[in-house]
């Protein structure tokens, strides 16, 4: 009895990652939010956005600084942490510190000074470049990117070798340039869709836990316990992120969580199934760059606002309804995501 | 790599059930949409609910017919109906049809005129007594209830044995009473849940997702598959139920929805376990139960106002809000009661 206790020990421990990240997050909010209104720190809305949006103007952002802490003491509390749960979290947490940096600045200005956008950008792709060379070096990742039933991309061929210490450092430079791209973009990406009340925390939520079953399954339970803490934080998150939002997450929360899904693809080697499982995302990113491409070579917009979300905003839906439909359309890219994942590691295929 | 691709199948069975209902019920919806709307069929909202409803007011009802047919039309499509499969779905669209007529008649009337609700309990406790009839003496359903960990409570003690054809029909009293009860009450559970945009069908996703998952384990598929398409029939639905609602499921819906549930606690042997994994529904019931008896003997009211969402928007949260807290709930109720049935049949215990 006592055996069989221990072989569902691990499950359990990432299902008491996600309640312990959830409890902390509900727990630790609500004086975060008294703190915030107290001291006049709000959001200041965009104001190319939707009209319908300015009433969000002075709601609390930040709430991604109680997430990320919520993370790290779930994970430091229910996980056994190695050196890799360490750099994952020391990703996630500079990252949500860029996104801090230019969170509190935008509230110290009332307009963003802070970091200028190139600035932002180098800083994400220093964490991504530092990560895939550890990722590489120290957890043995081939610098590979499996496409399941298709072929295994070996993006290994450009490789310098340098000597350090008893060994050689391996710098894989077309692998490490895809994924700076890939945990940037994912960056920007959940970024973007974190632009109505509930839909980044709703559907980061639903792609951390489809992570968290990829990273149980291949026996990674270190980072399937991240990435299961990141789901309970943003479930956490979302009782009160829901509309009407008594709180964004910010910066600090949206490139934290999209830099983490990204680290945890390269981990897991889902380079490729994580954009259909993050398609909602892709699908925002690209909103955007087909928008401002289209614009600039033609002056037609393609979308009537961009991101997506907006586009439907003006087209007529609620935003509930908007947010509750991309949770819908997140879940099922999510689970298409999953069953590729699923049946090519069945079948042993890429 | 074939022999691994049927390995597979019955997971990509039980997804597609999903999949197909999802997207049945979304193809279907609008059109019943549009007719109900040109046809004048709306609900008529309880003027003793809160006064933030009224606008909700003339919103069409009986989604749950459309919900019915793409079950059906799922299970049929991708499962391999059983004798079982042709039991559950009968139970279920005999309740709905119970709803549908009552449904209907509030419309016709303008008020509740077609059954009374003892004779709405009535066909619930006979459409529930046959199926604890036909499962104790066609699927070998054995007359007890596991309480995992605990006990198996035997409710088999006061049988009666019929002679009928070669054989005997054997009813055992006890665990029939308790089958009355529980589908009954589930029934009416998720009756009383369905008062906000959203409520009721992101829920009974939820726990049909987590029954699934139990039947799929106990190699019973053709009750997964119902349950997949159950929770992919919600899904859609809620895609045009999300608030603000353009059309409810009524009580076609929600009774066929509650029994459905019940039925599936009993062919999976999880009577007990699923009071916690529908403990949402069951803390519903058991608000208004505990505010009509408080308020009979005492005068006073425990509750703000009774079925519970209400209280929490009495309270001053906004509809969506307790929406999304209430899925969260729900989400954790499933939870827990998914382990507490796992480690126990990991366990062998009750």
């Amino acid at each position: 009895m006592l055996s069989s206790l221990f072989a569902v020990y691990p499950t359990f421990l990432v299902f008491l990652a996600v309640v312990a990240a959830m409890v902390l997050a509900m727990l630790f909010m609500p004086p975060w939010i008294r703190f915030l209104r107290s001291s006049h720190i709000g959001q200041q809305v965009r104001d190319d956005g939707p009209e319908t949006h300015l009433k969000k103007q002075g709601t609390p952002t930040m709430g991604g600084v109680i997430m990320l802490i919520a993370v790290v003491a779930a994970v430091l509390l229910v996980g056994i942490p190695t050196f890799e749960t360490y750099v994952l979290l020391a990703a996630i947490l500079l990252t949500g510190a860029l996104g801090l940096f230019d969170d509190a600045s935008k509230i110290v200005h009332e307009r963003s000074l802070g970091l200028t956008p190139r600035a932002k950008l180098v800083g994400q792709f220093a964490i991504a470049t530092a990560f895939g060379i550890i990722a590489v070096n120290f957890f043995s990742i081939e610098p590979t990117v499996p496409i399941p039933f298709i072929a295994t991309i070996d993006l290994g061929i450009l490789t310098t070798q340098i000597p350090l210490g008893d060994g050689t450092l391996s710098l894989p430079w077309l692998y490490l340039l895809f994924v700076d791209i890939l945990l940037v973009g994912l960056c920007n990406a959940v970024n973007l869709t974190d632009g109505l009340d509930g839909l980044a925390a709703g559907t980061v939520m639903i792609v951390m836990i489809v992570m968290a079953a990829i990273a149980y399954r291949s026996d990674l339970l270190e980072p399937a316990i991240v990435s299961a803490a990141l789901a309970g934080a943003c479930i956490g998150f979302l009782w009160f992120n829901a509309y009407p939002a008594d709180i964004f997450m910010g910066d600090t929360g949206s490139l934290a969580l999209g830099m983490g899904l990204g680290c945890l693809a390269v981990l897991t080697k889902t380079e490729f199934v994580v954009i259909i499982i993050g398609g909602l995302f892709v699908a925002e990113a690209l909103s955007v760059i087909i928008q401002v491409f289209h614009f600039k070579r033609t002056g037609k917009r393609v979308f009537l606002m961009a991101p997506l979300h907006h586009h439907f905003e003006k087209k007529g839906w609620s935003e509930t309804k908007v947010v509750v439909r991309f949770w819908i359309i997140s879940g099922m890219c999510a689970a298409v995501g999953f069953s590729i994942y699923f049946a090519g590691s069945m079948m042993g295929v890429a």
